[in-house]
């Protein structure tokens, strides 16, 4: 009998204590006169925490590898990002709510500005504000409601964006992206990348050219681009694998759409932005209805693909005030780390490896003092591969039953 | 082509230096007012030993995975426990003499103690002493040579222990365990999980029930319970995959087995309890006449196992003291290492990372000093799976030759 490591937890899964997994988003820094945000920031509280912690570094892919948030965070929870992944639209689409469990396409669509020869002369429509936005998707959703004898649903997802769902499982899911990553030209014509998926595209044409109809009297979102396109994949739900209940307490569509792809539950937050204090008040809410709670701090990425760290650090900081009110709780476990390094100096998700911080009631003594780069370098974690976290925290949480006689 | 990694580790061995091979059972800890068993010990032979040695850390099987002791030692021995494992009766069997190449099923039995219902009173049966256990193991074997025309091999084991094995290669190997693993209820019925295994189970309520019969006049082990069933896996030997000569120098059946499995000699050794002269003089005797001796050292787990981190500590400097006998066998290569973790706090085998040592002919500087948890952390030889260990110890002894020109 040969296992996979996925299915060896799957096996030695039992009941345990609950999680509190913290996803500071693009956390990992490089230095800028010799300070990441990370140790540029006072954090008192996240000090303390790290000085009976285990610390160490984790390569949420592998080393070198860059990942995308959806890829990052699959990591994270244990997912084979080699084997399991999905399509942008797809994660936006479950996101904001929307079913994909009938094989649907997902569509991840993007407001432009056409200028009146059809070229793009804003690939994000003016970067027109959600509300704004929400009225021009209504608009769009009554203008489409299907393509082609298919049914359409439409949804806002955030600003510029919003999610287009196919609804007949018939479609294939394989086309490229229509956002020719340029202005100057037209949206791309709609491309399969197999025999089954040339009916969905032939589609997509069509309602991005009926979509510029419903559009022309905009003066910003007057046409979209399509991107991220697919189907819901077929992946072990985290109850299945772990047997635990997991809910995620997140503002932004994709990581909601993450959490709802491999089952856990969505916890609504209000309010546009970062919405600290609402967050750590649906986490006190939910506490104790799950075994698995994964908080996602957004801003810390941003601020990274903004190039400001002193931003970072503010925001980690922020975080820092609010962490008491999460160690309160008492979890049994709880574990900080990122889905990916976004250094201010590249404004981009990079490579880096990501400190992690992990506190259970089971711990080694551990050199490293605090949360940063440079002292999980020498935590008693030592540094793994990002898939390979989901474990540690089941032993913890006493999660795991021994392996064999 | 593609090769495994055990397959190119089978391609590249090559003659070389004799390996010594000590596994101390369950040797990682975990702090007790910021020491553990190890850092606790006053070790000096050890201690000297590191200081001319690498160190560092394995975790057996995966991060986050705590391994049975046959699981355990099987990684240290190279072997991928995804793919290889079995089952506990295989290993105990094995461990105490019964041939199981003949493709018969063998079980790990347990004498009980039952009530005039036939409930479990004690699952133990008041933790009989072996003299006595192996004059009632005699009556059963006596009482019951085959059933439903299969034979019936029973051999004792250790205290209320005792293997089974049921003597017919066409019966399955995958059944229940009949331990209902509480008190107060009977032994459950055999349960088979195939349908090859249907009969296997049918004898075996067979030989339960018949065991109750043989053994009604018992005061204490008047009933018995199955685990651990199955057949010997094909697994590859030692000598076929590295060309070594192995043995195995170990008092409990459990280590025996597992050494046997995959084709070590089994050295004799006498005496109950830890027996540590008895087992430096069995090293002392065959050494030479090996590639690969296995020293095992038991009481380190049991002391983990029974919450006593003192004792366990005191077993440490009862191996370091009779150190210095094994050294002046001038061994080439010699590494010192555990199955797995038991920390005293736990009372029962974790997933914490393991410290190993090797010293071979060939040494990195090492800024670890100590044999100790902490120590390990900062070693030349960092972090690691159990399964790459056995390529450290073969590259040290000159056992493998260069891969591709």
């Amino acid at each position: 009998m040969t296992r996979s490591r996925l299915g060896l937890l799957h096996e030695l899964a039992q009941p345990g204590d609950p999680i509190l997994f913290i996803v500071l988003d693009g956390i990992g820094d490089l230095p800028i006169a010799g300070k990441t945000a990370l140790s540029r920031a006072k954090t008192p509280n996240l000090d303390k925490l790290a000085r009976h912690a285990n610390l160490g570094l984790l390569d949420p892919v592998n080393r070198g590898i860059t990942p995308g948030s959806g890829v990052g965070h699959l990591s994270l929870f244990g997912y084979d990002v080699y084997e399991h992944g999905a399509e942008r639209g797809v994660l936006e689409a479950l996101g904001v709510g929307l079913d994909l469990s009938d094989g649907s396409v997902a569509i991840r669509a993007n407001f432009v500005t056409l200028d009146g020869k059809g070229n793009i002369i804003d690939r994000r429509a003016g970067r027109i504000p959600s509300d704004e936005a929400e009225r021009i998707v209504k608009k769009l959703a009554k203008g489409i409601k299907e393509i082609d004898g298919v049914k359409v649903d439409i949804r806002h997802i955030k600003e510029y964006r919003f999610a287009v769902v196919l609804r007949d499982k018939k479609l294939g899911g394989n086309v490229d992206d229509t956002d020719p990553q340029k202005n100057g030209v037209p949206p791309l014509k709609a491309k399969a990348r197999d025999k089954q998926s040339q009916r969905t595209a032939k589609l997509l044409d069509l309602f991005a050219a009926k979509a510029a109809k419903v559009l022309k009297d905009e003066p910003k979102a007057n046409g979209v681009t399509l991107r991220g396109i697919g189907k819901q994949p077929a992946i072990p739900t985290f109850q299945e694998l772990y047997g635990m209940r997991g809910a995620v307490v997140a503002h932004y569509p994709m990581y909601r759409g993450v959490a709802r792809l491999i089952g856990m539950d969505i916890v609504d937050v209000q309010g546009e932005g970062e919405a600290m204090p609402e967050k750590i008040a649906k986490v006190q809410e939910i506490w104790g209805k799950y075994d698995f709670v994964f908080l996602h701090v957004k801003k810390t990425d941003s601020s990274g693909e903004d190039g400001k760290q002193d931003q970072k650090a503010k925001i980690i900081e922020l975080f820092d005030a609010a962490l008491p009110k999460l160690l309160a709780l008492k979890p049994a476990v709880v574990s900080i780390t990122g889905d990916h390094s976004t250094p201010a100096t590249m404004k981009a998700h990079s490579w880096h490896p990501v400190p992690v911080l992990v506190k259970g009631p089971h711990m080694r003594t551990c050199p490293a003092t605090r949360y940063t780069e440079d002292e999980c370098l020498k935590g008693a974690l030592g540094r793994f591969r990002g898939m390979d976290l989901m474990a540690e925290l089941l032993a913890q949480a006493g999660r795991l039953k021994k392996f064999g006689a």
